[in-house]
């Protein structure tokens, strides 16, 4: 029985909630094809944030993990391509903390990609009729730090488990206190994680579509 | 018992569903407070669109009448303030009419404000965790056709009925074929329709609140 | 000779300058065609705004009234097609004035469409390099209302004289200021009024091409 | 003599211009401070535009290499961050080539962070008052195939020179045929890359000041 290890995090910035944590949760002990879900919540916090995830990936041994997070401002479910060895902090986390300009990993390379089949994911969410995009950067917040931890942990330990992030949009009763935000409602966002994992666990090899920016 | 009437519209511009029409048609036969919903579809189409409303008035008398249609891009439902007497299409209806600066009434007032309380629709939305918006600006395509046809029947009909129009943004699955649309799940678009009408019906005088933009 | 009264706002909301009145300011006996152009500024005060323009309308008798205000967020210069008699504020104006839905003129029409050309003077800012478009709404702030008081004032005094409104965006200088505003430099909105005012004088009947918008 | 080698881009994607290099060539020959600018156009094709690249940094030996290039649809100008090693292509070169998630070195690092100060760049051309920001991501076409060939280059060389991208927004002429594409105008454009350059020759450490994006 192989496991997948899906995060959520914790409300930051204000918010009361956090769309990731809210769809993530339902999914703890979900049967996926031939695998179980594990469903935890990440603290929105640089550092902690990743010594859970570690933590977790060393207890669990997961085939596949998918990090979750909100982008607050996006329109559709964006599957990063690729995180970079950099915390820039817009705003503090939920422990004050502030970095600016600082690696993520001293030594470490300065990115990681998905080892997700992102596009098949992608497409994958689109042809189910979910607003769906390939993301070309995750940011320099914790969201970032998260995907960038977890991609480095999955390359050291070597086992061959496959690792990637989503940014979901807001959910509406968050865009509902703010001007012309859009937002993807809870149902929404689950059924495209859903897919999004089970595209993953079902796809050796990405397809050859683009998913790239002009800029 | 009062009667609601409620519109949506046929699909145009090339789209195979047109999210007012999709929700709408479940508000068909609903109770509402001490009132009964009657949903219909019209034709986006110049001119035919106000001769079907008039005529769907003409029979049922409601005490409110809310159009309701598809305006791709937007983030929330928008709840429009005001109609102006001009048709200038972007594209043609589905007729093949695309009519340039022609008033909708020969001698017909500059504009029409909607007289459904356009704020309190708002803020209850809001209030429920939907997002809403006052809108400035109904366009110059069939919508705003429609809802200046309505506040000029309901004028010349005199017998005290309100009038309003309501725009959403696109399904998942028409923002699902488009790079960062966003859209709404027919599920929130309904909770916030239900709102609107259950908020039209109950308020008498709208709220004094902002609702108004800079330009 | 004949007169073009060219008018720009004072700053508001907090910004130090106003686009309108740094470039209309340059234009102030100026000779565009057959017309010399007088070039006001007026207070961002709803009531007094219109007295300043109403009184400048009765010394000057001009042909063509041109008023121009600032749209922070817009990208072109946008020519207004219609203005409607609310004042609904977001913000107070420069007197601390914030009218919630109240009719500009007490028993006056409820929009007044411009009665400059105003698809060929979009045409031909667009042709000679200069982004430019057609705008559906002027707000409901002291824009909105400069404009409807401009137009009803030209309405009552029914010489013949043509009225209108251009929104400009933001300076660089005060963009800069902002994340990711888009602006345009004092050089090109001003070459930008020089071709509208043109365009203005030497077109009677206004271009039959479409500058709708679907919502 | 130090020398500051600035490169611009062809016009790709059906556009006539490319603002890069509507502006680069006005700096070529141009003293700043005590370097002299070398102003080079780039083919706007993957492979030949970092061997045209290369082959200029062997010649000049430049103590500063600063790429330009379009960005259609941004409003400011954006210093990069980061550059990856992905090619990528939404659309075909102008050679007709269209990569899709080829890396640019076969064994190159996942990506190169700019060598230039970033930060120090944005907030001298934000002083200045134009509209500037820190970008974190080039794309994946060939703007950031030629960051990444740039930074690669400089790295292998490893003479200290230092290395970095900006992209400029459309020129009003572009946007002008688009519908609300922000623009820049090439004297802002202009004004802003000659402060870029004099900041980073007169910068040795970044600026500890956050330019990060949430996600």
């Amino acid at each position: 029985m192989n496991t997948v290890l899906l995060t959520g995090f914790e409300p930051f910035g204000g918010e009361r909630v956090n769309p990731s944590w809210e769809v993530v949760k339902q999914f703890h002990e979900r049967r996926i094809d031939d695998a179980t879900v594990i469903a935890c919540r990440l603290p929105c916090v640089y550092g902690r944030s990743v010594q859970v995830l570690n933590g977790l990936i060393d207890r669990h041994r997961p085939a596949l993990v998918l990090a979750v997070g909100q982008a607050g401002g996006r329109a559709g479910l964006s599957v990063e391509r690729v995180s970079i060895n950099i915390d820039d902090a817009r705003i503090a986390d939920n422990l004050g903390q502030q970095p600016i300009d600082v690696p993520i990993v001293a030594d470490g390379p300065a990115a990681y990609f998905a080892t997700v089949p992102v596009k098949a994911m992608v497409q994958a969410m689109r042809d189910a009729g979910i607003p769906a995009e390939v993301s070309q950067s995750a940011g320099t917040y914790v969201c970032n730090h998260v995907m960038y931890g977890l991609l480095h942990c999955l390359a050291q330990l070597g086992y061959g488990a496959r690792g990637g992030f989503i940014h979901t949009p807001y959910l509406p009763q968050q865009a509902a206190a703010l001007p012309n935000a859009p937002s993807m409602a809870a149902d929404t966002i689950a059924a495209g994680l859903d897919i999004a994992i089970r595209t993953a666990l079902q796809t050796e090899h990405d397809l050859n579509i683009s998913g790239g920016a002009l800029s």
